[in-house]
Parts: structure tokens; C-alpha cells; sequence
């Protein structure tokens, strides 16, 4: 006998006088008076049934007994229910219950499976399967689900290959700490986890596969912060014989395809923006371009009027606020509160209202008359009833702090509309950066990302101008992935290894295997990683990464759940060939 | 400007007179007087280009120059060849070069990229770069792309959801050696390696995702040994509110729908047979069904007349050989020489030809008259002209023997049709085994598997009597999964711990977290887990795992292409805080 005929979210009034079987468990029972309501759940919705002391004592009874949480089997009848309940799909009809059955009870879960629960982060942590009930908490599971068929099913009509690269890896002396592993039959060595599959699809790519993807997890040891995790997914992609372009086109349609699929919304363009046009236009590398309010340059208009804190900072930006003129003093007091907040760390801010008269009004009116205050106005293109909030100082911090600003006020004026999606690329990165502290040149992206074809002469005399062939998308502001087209020419790899500080022996020490592999007919490739966990939350429109994993570590790597990590035997260790210190 | 308009595969006559680009590795260079040859492929197949020293001598000087991998894009004109290969796509055209680019050069490889390659296992696992451009092994991971890919679709279509489980788990006690992971955060401390993500997909169900899959990396540590890997993927399933039949049908359809997708067979029927039966029929609970050669019990016709050997073995089976009465000496020298080898360890066996004219003939004639013979023959079901091969011993090691046999003469008569697939359910398999040397119990399956409803009663005076609701299913003779329904009831899992020996404190230490989300309204469940690594071989007809894997270890667990498991350095040691002994 089959458990159930039809689920909790299916039934209508097309089912009216069916017998029906349905399991789930109870999340709400009503008594009243001689009928006993109780709704059941599963993940496809929520049905009534309905006990009637009348028609069945017994039934009755029994189901008056029924606790939260329990699981049940029952067979009954579809009618129409006396009040419809519009909300809900399965609204309009309940079940008459003939047959009642407890497949298992419950305690009384430690917080209410509810949309709104009263649950704290941690006890929620502590029983996630519980917090996985509900119903927005499944909501997210299910649409990574869908946003990684959507990604297999396009990549595969685009020719794409899925192929596994290995956990058990080398541990490499770059970048963020690896995981490694102790093996117990080469005691003394260790197996290091991925932190991402680079060298194996640039490996794969020498073998010919032309193109490949993977939905895989990759591990980074990091110091823990607030919403970064020791593992993660990435949807990790390589392609053989392509040019910037190529990839660019092919991973803007994924990511149409994936919004389409799971939000229905088609997205037109995805503007390309090079990088330091974002950085003077939006105050970032991962513009949120929903809205306008791009970064205004001020120094011409600002500096040389005598008022000392223009005169001695380096940069002078404002953001144009339309409707300004308006704001509040409350408004403009927690905007400037919030400014001067640590993680933001500007000293002030200064704002001009222009007002509709024409007569302005700023913070700074004892050093600016109200025609300099009109140069301001005309400069950054605002109209007379906006407003202009100004920061200056040193260039990187107050560029920093400018596209902070323009985000927490499209937040204040609700101009992140979460329906919409605007995915940019932001291109021509600086290959290089160079770190004052060590004095030496890193590579912005990774060592094989390649120069511009155009730049390479560059190289020699001027590395800092030299523009690197890589990527980045941002969706509604948020980084989602990014990538570069590799160098594949051992004397280019070479050069760019020697500007970076690798002697020979290291470089070999380093990528040794990948530049041997290279050394055999290695094709022109590029490729691109998604960070899924990241991409399923800025779809949702959620800031956090943790709800869209189904068991997420807290944010000093534990999982309360398991409560690992933990002890392990002496006898394992003995095993590891490894001590404790 | 693109690399390539076409790939190497897709050129035919309908090209001809076309201008194409293409990319590609050098295969092959022949050199005909002014004429130059060079195959070019890639992954799609192989296209021969063709220079003419008269229409074009700078080119055709270039290309003699190509050496074999080097990387070249070309341009020219598809024309039609002057001998036609039928055997290849593109072997009805050429392409007359008109532009020749060296996107790179390669160092001659250190063997030969053919199909059957120059190069032994050891040098093809440190170039396995190199050996998976060959096109067997290509063909290896084109297909588990494939397999990967229509197990997803299928599996989404009667909505499985994919749900994603940790890497970083928590060590349990229980079975084959965790991977352990030091935590740099929490020194002393230690994640493991999931060795099967069991316990999520339990609590999954708990949670209500009701259908589960993930196609996930697990990790075991077991001492090597030819064809195992440390890490294997799984095809992992788990539903909710099913019955034993639910799991067979679902999960052989999903087998029917791999199999036509990718080989184009479609398969009727799987049969169901109870372990009991398998192991009486085949000798082992992986029953290759491909030929029938079912194993014979003889001990009523054999025993008691007076041959010592017989009379003092437990167990008498033979296997009909059809047509084995015309089997030389030789041949049946070399499979009692194959008997006896260590690895089937049987000390003899006794033959006897059913000839046509009703004289038989055995190596143990002294002992037993026609008559005698004659009562093997009608009991075994054998015909004149078929040969009879008897094992004798005790039941459990000849038993086992007799099912190698049968695989064995199966290869050596070519009954094992390499386009035939039969995949079988094996159920009904004993819940407990007994231990000789422990005089414990162990769980056959794991201690979550159900016995069967009408056997509860069983546990408490017979458990070894108890069956279990566990399935595996075998294929064309090798297992490619298995699984069960699990316990859900608290009182009959406390029972199961009982006869398994856990105390109460060793049950909670070890199954803790997911006994307490039982307690939280635990639906009825089961699942299965399918070896994808194991299921691509079979499918494709191959003894060896390893060539499914992308870049797999060898038997002692090193990649040799990597060089790991390797040192790491003092520093990141004393970050984790732990020393080599």
C-alpha cells in the first residue's frame, strides 16, 4: 500500500469527492466545538483536514490528541470548504478524514516551524533540520537546486563537459591557507583540500577538452568572518581557443538563462564597464547599477576657495540625491553618523541643498558663496530641489567611502528594487598591483591571468599601466564571479613570474606540473568561476550566503550541529602519525 | 577575431567550396613529394589539412616544420579529397590551407597519443594530461558527463530536489577510517571526511525535502588495493514516505534511462531476486544475468557412494558447461589450474562429459558407474553432449567458487555480450550477520536498515532469521548500488542497537544528533547510493574504474602527476598545531 496518493500542495477543487491519501506533518490543529481542524505539511504546501465528532467519535478523538510536528498518514474524502481561503492553493477544499494514522511523534520542537520563528541564530543552528522546515529556509534550497540544473542544463547545450577534479590535492605555499589532510599510508605527508580547481581545468584544457564545468566545493582556511564559509561551491568553468569575448558572451547568457529560469525576468544587456570607470563612477569594482547616482568629481569646483579641508584633501566626490532639498535635518544627522562609522571611516560629510529658489544651502556656507555653491551644482548635474552630500580626502579611502554612500542611500530611498537585475562586467583590470609594505608587484587576479594584447610592451618599463584580460560580474552590486583569459606563452609567463618576484626555481617549485603541462601543446584558454552560495543569495535579494546552505558553518567554522570540530581518538592519531602539540 | 568558425569533427561535403577556420593538436604529418598532410584534431575528431607546394610554398614550407601536439589554427577551403576515408567524419573532405598560425609548440611527448598508446601505466599517470587527450579515455569522460547529466535530468523530472551536504564533518567511530582535517581555529580539534553523506540525507528527510539527490564526492580510508580509490563519487538518493517497491521502480528507471541515453539499449524488465536465491543460483549477490549457467546442487546424487571426498564435504555444486562434452583436455587442464589459484582457492575439480551417445566420462570414473553419472546428469538438467564442472567443500568458500567459476567459464565461451545489460535487484538480504571471532552481530547493511514488517518478531529469538528491507542492485555482474529502508521507529532502532551490542551511551555517542532529530517527527524513509566511478565502467564494459576518473590515484593513494601526498612546511604545521611523530 503506497503511503500517499497525492501531496499537500496539489489539491483543488478538481479533486472535489475524491477519496485521497496524504502524509505530512501537523502544523496547526484548531478545536472547535464538535470539529477539529488540522493542517498538514509538506514541502509542495499545506492541506486542511477536517475530523467531525459526528460523522466519526473515534477518528475525533484521536485526532485531538495530535501534537505539533507529528507525522501522519490519512485517507479522506475532498469537499469544499465552508470559508475559502483565497491565500492559499489549496484553499478552497479540505479533507474529510476517514482514516487517521501517527507514523511518528514529535517533541515539541525548541522554536515554531513558522515563516517568522522565534528561534535565535544559534538554537536554529543547533537544529537546522528543524530550521530546514521552513518554509523560506526550503525556498532557498530549492532554488540552488534549480539555479544548478539551469547551469548544467545550459552549459551542456553549449557543449559544455562536467568533469570531477580531485579533494586530494597538493598543498601549494600561494594565497589563503589550504586544509590539509594527514595520510595515514605515507605517514608524514599531508593531502591538501582544493581552494579552487584552477591548475586541474587549466590541466584539462591542455588535454583538449575545450570546454569544461564543474558545480564543486572548494575550501579556504581563512580567519572566519561574517558571512564567508570554510567551504563553498563554485560554478567553475574553463574553454579552450577563445578571446575575451567569447567568454564574456557565453557567461552573460548563463546568467540570463538562470534569472529567466528561476525568476522569470528576461535581461537585456550587460553593460561592460572597465574598471577604473567603475571605481570613478560608482566608487567600486561591483557597481550596483539599479540606480544612477554616479560619483560627482568636485576638485575643480571645490578646491583653491580658501576652505582648508578641500584645499589639503586629495579627492573631493558627492553623490546627487534627488529630491534632497528636501531631507530632514534627522536625515542628514543619521547620514552623517553613519558615515562616520568605523567601517566606513570618513571624519564628515558636507551637503548643499539647491534649492528650488535658486538659494542654496550647505554645511560649509561661511567659506562658499552662493555662486560657488551653483559651480557645484552645474558641475555635478543636479537640478535645483536635490541635493548634493560631498566627501573629501585621501583618493582611495574617500572613493571607498563615496560608493558606500551611494549604496546605504538607494538603500534609505528604496532604489534596490529586489525585482530587478542588472548584471555588469567590469573589465580591464590593472594586471598588477604593487604593495607598498613588501614592495613588490602582485598579480590582481592570479599569475596566469593574461596582459592585453596591446599592454605587453609595457611590461618592461611601466607594469602598474599594464591592463590585465579579466573579469568580473556584479549583480545588483554584489561580485558573483570573475575570471581571465590565461597565459598560454612560456616567455610571457615568464616575464610576468620574474616581475612578480619568482625566481625560476620557485616558479617550478610553485606551478612546476601546470608549466611542464604547458611545455606540451597548451591551447589559448579562459575561463570564469561563480560563487554559487553568493549567486542564490543576490538572486533572492538576501545579503546572507548562510540561509542558501543547506548545513553552514558558524563564523568560527563550527557546526553546532554536529558539534564538530572535535577530539579525535589516540588511536587515530597514532594511526596519522601526528601529534597535538 | 574568432579562433575557430568549425570543429574538427563536423566537416563534411556540404562544406565543400566553404572558407573555415579551425583550431586543433598535430597528429600527424605526412610528407608526399609537394604535397604536405597534416591531421589536425581535437575532441570533436580529426580533419586533414592539405598543403601544395605549387599553390602556396611558404605555407607548405611552414608545415613541415609542425611537430606532433604543436597547437596551430589555419584557415582555407574545404574541398573534396581525392581518396575518401569512410571510416572517419570528415573523410570525405580536406581543407586546402591558405592561412597556417603556431599558437604553440610541443616538446614531443613521452609516448604516443593513439588509441593504443606506447606508454606504460606509470608514465600515463604522471602525463595524465597527456593520456587523457587519447580518445578511449576521452570517450571515458565524455560519457560520465553524459551518465552525470541524465541521472540529474531524470531525477529533477520526478522532483528529486539536489541538495548539497558538508565536506567537513564530524568524525564517527563506525566502520572504514575517516579522512580527518586538523582545524587551524580550534587546534586539537579535527573535522573528518564524510565517507557517504548517510546522516544528512537522513536528516534531509527529517527536514521534509522528501526527495533527495546529490551526485557528491565521498571519501574513505582504507588500506589500497587495486581498482579502490580513496575518494569515489556517488550517486546518493534518498525519499520520504516510501515503501520498499517505491525505491525499485524509481531507481530502476533511472538505470533503464542511463542506459538508453547514453548506449541506446533499452531494457525491459529488471528482475527481483532474494539474496537466499542469488547466492543458491549464482554463487554470489552480484548475479550476472546475461547467461543462465546456473549453479547445481548435488549433494543427493553425490553423496553416500562411497567417495570420500564427497562424502565429507559439506556442499557438492557444479556448473553445465552447454556443449562442454567436446571440451579438450587442455582447456579443462587450464580451468583446474585456474581453480586452483589462491584468489578461488579450491584444491581440485571433478568434471564429467555427457556424451551424445549416452557413455559419460569423468575424472572420477573409478568411483562412480554410468548409472551413477547418468543421476548427475538428469538432477543437474544437463543434455548429451554438455559438460558438468563439481566443486566439493565447505558450503561457504565452494559456494563462492562455484560463482567465480561460472564467471569465468561465462569469459572463457564469450557469453559475456558486452551490448547486453541486465541489471538485477537483489533484496531480501539478511539483517544481521554473525561475527565468529567477535561473537557479535554486525548489521549487513548499517544499523539503520529496517527488517522486513513480517520478521520483527524474529528479532527477539532468531535474528539471524530476520530479513531486511535492503536492495542492491548488480549489473551485467558487478554491484552498482545499493541501499535500504531505514528504522524510524525509536523503540525498534533501540532494539536493533540492543542486538548490535551498543549500550545506550555508545548509541548517543555515535548516532547522537540524528537519534535527537528522530525524535522531532522522523517520516518513513529509504534511499540508495550508486557508484558513478563503478557505473561507468560497467556501462562501458571495463573491469577498471580508474580510467573514469579524471585524474585518479594509484594504489597506494599517490597522484603521481601531482606528487601527494607531500611534505608541507613547519610553519603551516605549527599554525595547526599539531607535530610528526
Amino acid at each position: 500500500m503506497s503511503y500517499r496518493t497525492v501531496n499537500n500542495g496539489e489539491l483543488n477543487k478538481s479533486y472535489l469527492n475524491k477519496v485521497v491519501k496524504l502524509c505530512g506533518w501537523v502544523q496547526k490543529i484548531r478545536n472547535l466545538g464538535g470539529m477539529t481542524f488540522v493542517d498538514i505539511r509538506d514541502r509542495y504546501g499545506i492541506t486542511q483536514l477536517v475530523f467531525n465528532v459526528d460523522k466519526n467519535p473515534t477518528l475525533f478523538e484521536e485526532a485531538r490528541k495530535l501534537g505539533r510536528e507529528y507525522v501522519i498518514k490519512v485517507e479522506g474524502t475532498v469537499i469544499l470548504r465552508n470559508s475559502i481561503n483565497r491565500k492559499m492553493p489549496t484553499g478552497e477544499i479540505e479533507v474529510e478524514v476517514n482514516y487517521l494514522s501517527i507514523l511518528n511523534k514529535s517533541k515539541t520542537p525548541p522554536f515554531t516551524i513558522e515563516n517568522e520563528t522565534d528561534g535565535g541564530d544559534d538554537l536554529r543552528m543547533k537544529y537546522r533540520y528543524l530550521d530546514l522546515r521552513r518554509e523560506p529556509i526550503q525556498n532557498n534550497i530549492i532554488l540552488r537546486s534549480e539555479v544548478a540544473f539551469h547551469t548544467r542544463n545550459y552549459l551542456r547545450t553549449q557543449g559544455f563537459l562536467e568533469i570531477e577534479t580531485p579533494f586530494l590535492i597538493k598543498s601549494t605555499p600561494e594565497g589563503a591557507r589550504d586544509f590539509v589532510v594527514p595520510s595515514r599510508l605515507n605517514k608524514g605527508s599531508f593531502y591538501a583540500l582544493p581552494q579552487s580547481p584552477q591548475t586541474f581545468k587549466q590541466l584539462l584544457m591542455v588535454s583538449g577538452y575545450d570546454k569544461y564545468y564543474q558545480i564543486v566545493k572548494c575550501f579556504r582556511d581563512e580567519d572566519f568572518r561574517a558571512d564567508r564559509q570554510p567551504e563553498f561551491t563554485q560554478i567553475d568553468c574553463e574553454m579552450s581557443f577563445v578571446e575575451i569575448e567569447d567568454i564574456l558572451n557565453m557567461f552573460e547568457n548563463l546568467i540570463k538563462e538562470i534569472i529567466y529560469k528561476v525568476k522569470g525576468v528576461k535581461i537585456d544587456k550587460v553593460p561592460r564597464i572597465k574598471y577604473s570607470e567603475s571605481i570613478r563612477d560608482y566608487g567600486t569594482d561591483k557597481p550596483d547599477i539599479r540606480f544612477e547616482m554616479k560619483v560627482k568629481h568636485l576638485n575643480s569646483v571645490c578646491k583653491g576657495k580658501g576652505f582648508n579641508l578641500f584645499d589639503s584633501s586629495e579627492t573631493i566626490v558627492g553623490i546627487v540625491v534627488p529630491g534632497g532639498a528636501e531631507f530632514s535635518r534627522k536625515q542628514i544627522d543619521s547620514l552623517t553618523d553613519w558615515i562616520k562609522k568605523p567601517q566606513i571611516g570618513c571624519s564628515g560629510m558636507i551637503f548643499c541643498k539647491f534649492n528650488t529658489e535658486g538659494r542654496h544651502k550647505s554645511s560649509v556656507d561661511k567659506f562658499f558663496n552662493n555662486e560657488q555653491l551653483e559651480s557645484w551644482r552645474s558641475e555635478s548635474g543636479a537640478n535645483n530641489g536635490d541635493m548634493i552630500l560631498i566627501l573629501a580626502g585621501d583618493e582611495k579611502s574617500t572613493i571607498n567611502a563615496i560608493g558606500l554612500l551611494r549604496i546605504e542611500l538607494a538603500e534609505r530611498l528604496k532604489l534596490r528594487d529586489p525585482n530587478l537585475f542588472k548584471p555588469v562586467w567590469i573589465t580591464d583590470f590593472p594586471l598588477f598591483e604593487f604593495d607598498e609594505k613588501s614592495k613588490k608587484y602582485h598579480a590582481m587576479h592570479h599569475p596566469f591571468t593574461s596582459p592585453n594584447d596591446d599592454d605587453v610592451e609595457l611590461l618592461k618599463n611601466d607594469p602598474l599601466k599594464v591592463k590585465a584580460k579579466a573579469y568580473d560580474m556584479a549583480l545588483n552590486g554584489t561580485e558573483i564571479g570573475g575570471g581571465s583569459i590565461r597565459i598560454f606563452n612560456k616567455g610571457l609567463q615568464n616575464e610576468v613570474f620574474n616581475l612578480l618576484g619568482f625566481s625560476d626555481v620557485e616558479a617550478n617549485e610553485k606551478f612546476g606540473f601546470l608549466m611542464e603541462a604547458f611545455e606540451y601543446g597548451a591551447p589559448p584558454h579562459g575561463g570564469i568561476a561563480f560563487g554559487l552560495d553568493r549567486l542564490c543569495a543576490v538572486i533572492s535579494g538576501s545579503d546572507s550566503i548562510r540561509d542558501f546552505i543547506p548545513f553552514p558553518k558558524n563564523n568560527s567554522g563550527k557546526d553546532i550541529m554536529l558539534d564538530t570540530p572535535s577530539k579525535i581518538d589516540d588511536d587515530q592519531l597514532k594511526d596519522l602519525g601526528i601529534n597535538i602539540d
